[in-house]
Formats: C-alpha cells, structure tokens, sequence
C-alpha cells in the first residue's frame, strides 16, 4: 500500500523547497507533474539534478490552458475529464506504490493539485506537503517586507474584472496580484484608477535564474507567466 | 567579513525549513532569537538538535510584549530602543562573522525581524531566507484548499477593531486571521455579524507536535500564540 504525495516545489529556487520535500524527492519511485503540452514543464525542471534517474515520469499534460476561456462550458468539461482521469491513474499507482505529484509554490493555494485531491478523497491516502508560496519568493526578492503592524494584505487574481481589481487595490494596505500575462494593461488602469500604481513591483521569476524586480511604472511589453504584482503595506513600526 | 542571515524557520515542523535555512543553521557559528524574557523561546525550541552545540547564542529579549498596550507611546520608546541595541550588536558580530538569525514562518511577514533588517540597512550585509508561512502550515493541516479559480484571499491581525474585521470578513472569499488570542472574543462577535463564523476553522500549532484544528464553533475558551483562523475559499473548481 503506497500513497500519495504531493511536494510543495517552493518558488523557484531548489534550496527553497523544504527538507520533507526535498527527501521525497529523492526517494521517488514514481514522479507525477503537470505540464503544458510540448513543454518540459516548470515543476520537472524545479527537480532536475535530484531526482533519481530510475523514478518513472508521469507527465500530466493539460488538454488545454489558454486557447479556450475559462468561461466556456467545453474549458470545463475537458479539465474536469483531465483531472477525472490522472485521479484514476494515481490512484492505481498507489495501491502498490508511493507517488510524488510535484507543485510549485504551495499546493493549497490556488494549485492545480487540489483538483486531484478532492477527487483522491476515500480513494488514496494523500499526503501535502506545504511549499514557501511563490508571493513570499517574490516579496523577499523585492528587498522589503509585505506587511508590518496590523496592515490587511489582499491576494487576488489579475483575471478578475477590472472595477473588482481596483476597489481590491483602493481597500488594502498589501497587495498582491497573480497570473498577470495578458492582464497586465487591465491590472494597471485598476492600480491607477485606485492611485496605487507608482507604488506597485513586479517580480518575475522570482528566486529563480532569471529573477527580475522592477517598478511597475517602468515595465513595457509583455510579461511571463512567473510574475507577480506587489504593494507593500506601511504599517506601524516602532 | 560576514553577513547577517534571516533564517524563515516554517510553520513549526522543522522538515518543514527548507534547505538553505537548514544549512545555514547547522552550520553557525552565532545564532541569534527574539524570546519573551523567562521563556526559551518557540524560535530556538524550533532548532533543537539542529544547531552544532559549539554556536555562540544571542537571546533578543523583548523589554515589553502585551504588558502595555501598542497604542502607548511608551511601548514604541522601548521596543524601538530595543531594536536599535540588536541592530548594533548584530552589525558588530557580522563585521568579523556570520550571524543567523531565527524567525518563525516567512521573514517578511509580519515578521520582528523586519524590525532589526530597516536599520540594518548599509551597515551590514543582509540576506533574508525566506520559509513556510504559518497560514501555509495551518490550511495544509486543515486538509482543505485556501483558494480555488480566482477567489479573493485576504490576511488581517485580530487586533484591528470589531467593524473592520466584520467588514473585512464580509468582502473576501477566503479569509486567514492572526494574533487572536484575547481578541478571539471579538473577532468571533465579528464573524457572526459578517454571516460566517459556521465556516471559520481554528488551527492551533499548526505543524507541530500539539497541532489541533477545529470548527470555531466548538472552540470554547481561551486559545494558544500559535493560532489562526481560517475561512476556505469556494470559488471555481473544474
Ligand atoms: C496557479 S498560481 C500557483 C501558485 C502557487 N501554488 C504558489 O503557492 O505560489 C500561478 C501564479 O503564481 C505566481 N507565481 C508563482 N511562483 C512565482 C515566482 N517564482 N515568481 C513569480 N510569480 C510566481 C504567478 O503569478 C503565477 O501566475
Ligand atoms: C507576528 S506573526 C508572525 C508570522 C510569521 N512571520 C509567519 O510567516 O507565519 C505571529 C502569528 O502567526 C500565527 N502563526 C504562525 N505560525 C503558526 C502556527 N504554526 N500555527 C498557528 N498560528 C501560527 C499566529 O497567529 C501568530 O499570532
């Protein structure tokens, strides 16, 4: 009878994942991660160098990401048909064996993971392993704490609609905004509109080789997918 | 010359740390930690059978923790005091050697470090590790998912008023409270006016040995430092 686990990867950077994880590892039988098709995947190339050559890949490979709206019925249908599936294979992995699914960041927050895991309940034993979330790689790599005293920090989505974005930027003291790409001009009207934009960074690839932090206001062009968009709170300090 | 190292330790399991912290702890030669003075401190409990037994200790002790109000001009006279003097000492020791210095969960969260990195600033080499928040800890240990699709999660101390931690708890999705302690009373007046004290959880220790998570409302009486509450995200789940 083996398990499931899943191992928070951390940021970015391999020395920033925890021990457990790192033990699990390097102890894999199995390997699972997902991964966009025709790519090597960013949580495969997290463990290059630590994983054991004899582990078996399973290489989860979504049946779509951006070509379809997430509000279109079918973008629905063909993950819920996705995650169905690898829940079966996993599963059945792990009758025998233990499983390693990796995840970047932490797997509670907003990963791709949790849909396998409501779906493992009753089925497997699942093990998660939390991970440093990629927002506390990004804020440490600004060179400036998040939050002081009693400042609320908000996190949000840069898919959400833009008046949402903005009143998010107008009522807090921290922010934080995820998956931007493609968002970027509409999450910079909301942060002007909320008059934070002079104070927000942007953090790509934050603690990994091609790490970068930049004033917002001094970004042009296009973005990648590991980017975040941050507001440190000023709270009380004595 | 040495530098200054801010070892994030995770929420309290200590394979929760990661690698980098973990190296940099077994390998000081001077380890330093804030404590509550009569205390030995959850900061250097956490490394127990970690650090080498030849490392010079530095207890930061707080000259005030909730014996005076924050809103007293006195309680910032001391504790800015009090950084000062350890932000002096620590420039001293890392002018010859390294210093680590231990803080729960992610530095820059929230973190008393925060306090000693400002004045730190241009007199000594500083390198921040980041860790493993505590709310990382607690919602893995909750066994649920902060936040799905693009749920709005926001993160507020306990100690902030009545009004705005109903307000607060009324416009999010998912919600994590820290510092609750004698404000658990309020904060729980609070999440009834907002219609969502059925679906707060509280987790206690979250990580470590005397973990427990429960409903809040079969919480009854007076709760630990080391406890958060949490309200799981629902949104968009394919
Ligand atoms: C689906 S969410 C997954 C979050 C992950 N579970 C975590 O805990 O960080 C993906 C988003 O995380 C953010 N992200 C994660 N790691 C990052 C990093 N190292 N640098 C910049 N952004 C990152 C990006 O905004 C990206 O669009
Ligand atoms: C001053 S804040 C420091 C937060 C820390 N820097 C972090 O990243 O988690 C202290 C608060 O963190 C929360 N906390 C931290 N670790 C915890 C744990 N393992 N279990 C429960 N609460 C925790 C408690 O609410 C506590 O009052």
């Amino acid at each position: 009878m083996g398990k499931v686990i899943c191992a928070g990867l951390g940021p970015g950077d391999p020395e920033l994942m925890s021990v457990r994880s790192w033990r699990a590892i390097q102890g894999a039988r199995h390997v699972a991660y997902f991964r966009k098709a025709g790519r090597k995947g960013q949580a495969r190339t997290l463990v290059d160098g630590l994983l054991p050559d004899t582990a078996v890949e399973h290489a989860m490979e979504y049946p779509v990401t951006t070509e379809i709206h997430f509000s279109d019925p079918e973008y629905n249908r063909l993950l819920s048909a996705f995650y169905d599936q690898w829940a079966d294979t996993l599963t059945e992995i792990s009758q025998d064996e233990d499983v390693v699914v990796l995840c970047e960041g932490d797997p509670f927050l907003y990963g791709s993971f949790m849909h396998l895991y409501t779906r493992l309940q009753g089925r497997a034993e699942v093990e998660v392993i939390p991970g440093i979330t990629g927002m506390s790689g990004c804020w440490t790599a600004s060179g400036q704490p998040i939050t002081w005293g009693d400042d609320v920090l908000t996190v949000a989505m840069a898919t959400l609609e833009e008046d949402e974005l903005a009143a998010r930027a107008q009522n807090t003291d921290a922010l934080v905004v995820m998956k931007i790409g493609r968002n970027l001009p509409k999450l910079r009207r909301a942060l002007e509109r909320a008059g934070r934009a002079q104070d927000a960074w942007l953090v790509e690839h934050g603690t990994m080789a091609q790490q970068q932090v930049r004033k917002l206001s001094d970004v042009d062009g296009p973005v990648p997918y590991f980017s975040i968009v941050l507001i440190h709170g000023q709270g009380r300090r004595p």
